[in-house]
């Protein structure tokens, strides 16, 4: 398990896979976005997107699968806050990964057995990437 | 459903409300953040937040929710790109209402048919913010 010292500005992190189908994308959108075009295909083909297309709330979330997989953190994996964007949307059947930069790590003046760690995770199927965040995570600092 | 035309800022919308409990909070976290602190209430009792809490994603997404059903857009409810921040974690057993309010709204250049609008969207529980997101949503305009 990582803690802050274990962190360097440049460091690069490769996730495995996930591949996201339509049963997974309606699922979500039934709980979280019930609108048209993440829910049917044939109100999606008129819709904004043209075709069924993942909620970019369900982008996020499988994104934090696949961070919480590849970047074991003592303490867990713990954000404070983000920033997002969604270049394209997540089709049915496509298949994410993602790629992890380390931007920033940064001892916390107000509680000095933690650190920040600011990474900027880009989530790409084989179009390219559907997702770009940069987000600050809690890492605990080893004890002295 | 409101149009771009439709939105000024300094507008509120107040939502509907939506209560989360221990199981939905293990469910989503099984599929998306399956971390101690979001699966278990005896290892969240030894963790860095003390007790049973939702994903911060998971919050996001029942915000996403609350959003969908307070503020009909014409064409949906789509975002390009957020800010979130989560001021402190939405426990078992808590209710969530939004307060959302218009920040800006500006006509899009490259696209006669589309406008910008950037809300301020608050998640609350009983004990305050859980939650705070600026959003850049896309909005049609009317016809002329």
């Amino acid at each position: 398990m990582r803690h802050f010292e274990d962190f360097a500005v440049g460091q690069t992190f490769a996730s495995g896979a996930l591949t996201v189908d339509a049963a997974m994308i309606r699922d979500f959108a039934r709980q979280f976005d019930p609108q048209p075009f993440h829910l049917d295909e044939a109100a999606a083909a008129d819709s904004f997107f043209g075709t069924l297309v993942a909620s970019g709330w369900h982008t996020a979330s499988l994104t934090m699968r696949l961070l919480v997989e590849t970047l074991p953190i003592a303490g867990g994996v713990v954000g404070a806050g983000v920033q997002l964007a969604w270049p394209k949307p997540l089709a049915a059947g496509e298949t994410i990964r993602l790629a992890i930069e380390v931007a920033e790590t940064r001892a916390s003046k107000s509680k000095p057995h933690l650190g920040l760690v600011k990474i900027r995770v880009t989530t790409s199927d084989s179009t390219g990437p559907v997702q770009t965040m940069t987000a600050d995570l809690v890492a605990p600092r080893r004890a002295a």
